[in-house]
């Protein structure tokens, strides 16, 4: 299926929205798009000299919880799974709304204090590998003191990498600071995650308004309206992003140090940019409906115009020869010598004389 | 009748908004579809340990008054009785102009703070049992002192049943917590039953989009018409809601205590997700009438081009066979031998070279 | 001429807005419809006990000003004649900026305080008797002690009839309350008057909405044109009105109390419904533009494919009989025996070729 | 040239704003339409008691500077030479850059507080004597201790004849009042300029849209076009003119006395209802390209339909007369007595059902 | 390839902004188009009394820092290489920040205050040389005490030639005041370029309205659609100015002193004339396409004018003549004498009524 698209149409199964809409508050329940794979935890623990990566499968206070001395970031892909999202959420004390709300595929950015944590609610968005669809997935942070606890919907794609790698590296700021660089490192690899996306929608909409011009077809007209729809939900996503933002620099949450604020304005100024990119991309979508109707008008003139010139050519030649077909017993012409020829001459006088008013009013 | 509808429409009969406009204020006066059946009313009083629900007819200040010690709901289904609303309102002690907007179908969403009791005001949404309609119904909320009274409109769907059912479960907060906490379980219901009918609204959307590229006609078009006004009328009925929300937020009325304003600010979260809905739901509702233009003039261009080709084929041919019908004495061609076949193969060349030609400009 | 319309376009007579441009401020001008009938003065003197009605001609401080002991509604009908309001303006001071706005018809609705009276100037709007025309009226409010003061521009119909038929009734708060209740009962009754105009738009819209796509016509266009700018009309004479109230509510003029507050309030609501209703009609009167189109297009459409099928059908079968009237010497056909059925024959199996072609594209 | 038109398109002469652009500030350059005619300078000198008019050349601190005991306009029609300018800015120590922006025409309106002057730049319009035009000009006006002065770009036409007049009347505040009243009643009678030009504007519109919907043509279109540019660039006069109201009549300036400021409020309140006008009138213009394009469709489909009934009708008919011009030795109904009769009563009976069906498709 | 078009579209070299997000915060990356030529480095230093302009390849502190006793200006054309803009942020201690996002072209235009300096970053724009073309190019501004330090993209096109020439004319105030009066002065020459490229925008708009009116076809559209890129890209280039400028008005920093703070004001009112231009031509350009459909239309129209008026004259012609073309054996007009003249005269009788009616529907 060609076409740019994303993945927010859900899959019938799991569940809805609106099937979540009797329980009671804090029932955990994952909504979102059933997966069969199971979810990993990553725990890496560093401070500015040593660094220690762990997958783990027993999750217990010892194994994830805080330590000593060292941030600890503890990295989960795959929020399916209720019990290890609850698991954690007693080791670190996490509040039921708050764990409601991560399994929640289907909710809006924000961003909520809570007493012993900041609780950062977002979307990526990256191109597939095909080229040929974002992928949008929604992403928590969660930062306490010395603790940044991050969920990922699937494993598939790693956004982190290059956050882990500049760990590895050891170089830089990012084993030098706190947990909260660590979330800005974060928070800023899903906001750049975007860039690819938006310029992947952009090289499709320049494809689009030249199609739509050249030669616009059913096919072009899916594909405008899946790309419009596209660009819509990008925005759902990018927009609150500014707001939280703003939110993280204006309020001074104890969780943010002054030197962090800095880089987060940063972000912010990101944000801003994706934004702006978005609605000129809006502006262009909502053009390219009316460049198509522009385009379904200019041919359906020409083909019109092709029908108009052979009916006004031959109608008249098609009447002359009707003419001396009648069988009328006296019509003198028909018994000239030259009858035949001198007609056939008048013929092709009337069509030169019609293309030559075709040619003095533009249509050749 | 097939296309998603809602009962917005008012049946011609009862009260309507401008019959009532000559009265004075506080006159109580139904306004809203005739209803046959009689309204029931319901009293449940419980606290941690006791739950007793009655179905009462005998409207007296002993059997739907607050009582010491545990929490009355008076559950209210059908305010097209007048003297129904008005025998409650005066046990309960509610202003005027309070009955006068509960029993007026065409109110907008409004929170009001009277001295006694917060007067809430809203409209429910869910999709009707056949999937071919949104109900809308105006429910109104009156907390006080201990009391929650709940007015629907009719009874035929309890939108209260989760409530209910987590009422007699017994556990969690509901029993535990006071009177705000089962009035904000109401509002949550009330809320949360906008997010099937959305579904509904996404599933339709999603079918027209296909028919209006596919196979635009006319149902399609009162179909769109009739979608998109739905959704207008859904957001009349959402938007309220949040200024309504961020209202009970901010301003310290003493008839929410703060453990349960957390539970507000998620419903709040919820109507912003709602409207986040909408908008989109809105735009891509905007965008079918374009897509259905788009429609149209590709189906308009493919009869076109079909008329064109034909005419464009045989009108030469007829013309040549016009002129070997003509009754000139002196034809050459007529006599020969070969005149016949010469002919037939020359047409068949023209029509073979305005073949070639319409595969060339890509028609064929 | 049928349609609905309104009377905001004004006849070609008395002062147009330009023509006043160059006088000096406060100068008295009628600025509106000529109007031929004499203007009346109707002195109302009422308190909780008495009431006294009088048709007033000769305007004296006597006649019309106030009266201790009782609250005075000085109602007049026809603000046509410059003497008449200037007298009345001697007898209670009103300013002459004041003067000059009431006497001109084109003002937008404004509320303004003066020391001694509060001034509110709006339209009211009812559909006239054959149902055809939303009929807007300038109406002026002024309040001041014990004062009520009314001009309306017209006297055919009495907006204000409720409100005399309560007082002279005699119960309630009418009678109780003073002249600020008594302003208010004017307000609400001149908000409630939008009412019944607004539900004979939605009337109409239906209609339209309905002939926009069943059969579209040039009067349909008309039509639409001219409730679009009617619901335009309203708009500008309703969305002030949202604005003044809420300068009512807020600001602690000393001219109205606070239980008069809190239905002005109640007003407020009705005005913000009012313009809910409003802004619903202008998005239906936006979308019926499209649907007329859409119209036009399906019908166009199918008149389209009538044609091409009728084309399509015939040039061949006509190219067929064409050939076979030729007059080649040596065509063997036409010597057989059985020439002439089996082209017949051969007509009728490309006709029902063509038939089939039409039916599978979905066309019959 | 037909159709309403502003005069915004400045000739291809003088200074254009991009020529402007390398120049240091404070360079006296004049941007505008280019013009021959000597300027004038008229010098106003009243109080109470006197008034002297005369018209200077010889322009000195004695001719048009300030006098005790008088209030001196200076009226200076012609803003096209720099050293006119210049010298009055010498006499008046007018700021370098408020001379730079009177004489650049393209400027937006604005007001600037200077020291010793209150300087208002601002647009007038007024439709041309032959009413195809609406003429707007770029006015000045500076305030100061008792001195008035302003600028005006042409001398065809008399702007500020109103106020000329009710000074020599001598009757009313103009004389009473300070300078301030008369840099207000200057203000009031530009702002009053526009109200003309909008009831041409209006005129227009409801023209062209009758136009538009009866018989729409090229021309048509054009005159759209321009109107529709007319009312933006009208906007683009009248909008700022809303906040320098608002900002006049909030900042507590010396310049403008209490008294004065009243009726200051008075031309604030003209300005949004010039807003009001213009808004609809946009609106209007908008609709009118909808109206149009539906005017075109209507048309096409009645040409659509003629043609697809002549080619229904008489396709057959050619189609049955073709048959029994076909040459075949045995066709037995060309031998037949009543033969041709009956052909031609088939004919007219084809013909007949085709009207048939035309008319109960509503064709006719 | 005709038509104005601008230079966003980044060639398919150099860094994208995608590829730069893995990136660390701080990483020097130019991200921009390639450019082969060198940068050059122009160091003009100054005070009232002297002037030294010189060219500079080792940058030093030496060669190109602050000198006490005059103001330093560092002129640098062309930032695509990150070892000269890293060594010129050694020399005047740039923060890494600040030079990340100069290196990166497809930044939002800011302004930030660091403790040492002012960065202001915006994008100038002028018609290229041919006219075809609007050029925009990055421009940073360091604002430092005594220093300025200027950053174009490239150096074809001087854009701040006139500041270079005022300097060395060594009038005015630009050698007297300080180097926040330097820094304004390049402000100025930015937001002046604008005005240029506008003009051209301007004459495109008009050129195209007319063709899209006259002879609309797909060269129009293709035109149509990319200028409304470019206005849409010059708002984005535009509109955060006004922003930055309020900022700088607002914000005491004490960078800026008050008497330039007055011209600062200035360029402001600049900026609010360029928004005020742009967002008319956004409305004229996203008319064009309205226009351009009317036009096809319009077309459209004339064509199936003429076809159907063909078709209605010839059809008819046709069948008569058909008609007297069968072979029926009784026939009586054929064997009349008058027949042929008979029925030509018919047939010349129906072509002009024909004709008749054409013209009273005034297609003709």
């Amino acid at each position: 299926m060609p076409g740019l698209a994303d993945n927010t149409h859900m899959a019938n199964s799991g569940f809805s929205r609106s099937q979540k809409a009797g329980l009671p508050p804090g029932t955990l329940v994952y909504v979102g798009e059933p997966r069969s794979s199971a979810p990993t935890v990553r725990v890496t623990r560093f401070n500015e000299q040593t660094l220690q990566v762990e997958d783990v499968t027993d999750l217990t206070s010892e194994s994830i919880g805080p330590k000593d001395g060292s941030i600890t970031w503890v990295d989960v892909d795959g929020i399916h799974s209720v019990e290890l999202v609850e698991k954690i959420g007693q080791v670190f004390g996490l509040h039921p709304l708050l764990m409601e709300d991560l399994l929640n595929t289907s909710k809006r950015p924000k961003c909520e204090h809570y007493d012993e944590h900041l609780f950062i609610l977002l979307k990526s968005a990256h191109p597939a590998a095909h080229k040929r669809k974002i992928v949008t997935e929604q992403v928590s942070i969660i930062l306490a003191r010395d603790v940044v606890i991050s969920f990922q919907e699937e494993n598939s794609y790693d956004i982190f990498a290059p956050v882990r790698e500049r760990l590895r590296a050891g170089k830089g700021r990012l084993r030098k600071f706190g947990a909260d660089y660590l979330a800005y490192a974060l928070l800023d690899s899903i906001v750049d995650s975007y860039f690819g996306g938006l310029e992947l929608v952009g090289e499709t909409l320049g494809r689009l308004e030249h199609e739509a011009i050249s030669h616009p077809n059913e096919k072009t007209l899916r594909e405008m309206y899946r790309i419009k729809r596209l660009t819509m939900n990008l925005r759902r996503a990018v927009w609150p992003l500014r707001e939280m933002m703003s939110g993280l620099l204006r309020d001074e949450s104890r969780f943010l140090s002054p030197q962090t604020l800095i880089f987060i304005r940063d972000v912010y100024d990101h944000v801003v940019e994706l934004i702006d990119i978005l609605e000129a991309d809006r502006d262009m979508a909502a053009g390219l409906m009316e460049i198509y109707l522009s385009g379904l008008s200019n041919r359906m003139n020409s083909v019109m115009m092709m029908l108009a010139m052979v009916s006004t050519i031959f109608m008249p030649l098609s009447f002359i020869a009707g003419v001396y077909g009648m069988n009328f017993k006296y019509m003198p012409e028909l018994e000239a010598q030259l009858g035949y020829p001198l007609v056939l001459l008048t013929m092709f006088g009337v069509a030169m004389g019609m293309l030559f008013v075709f040619r003095r009013k533009g249509w050749l």
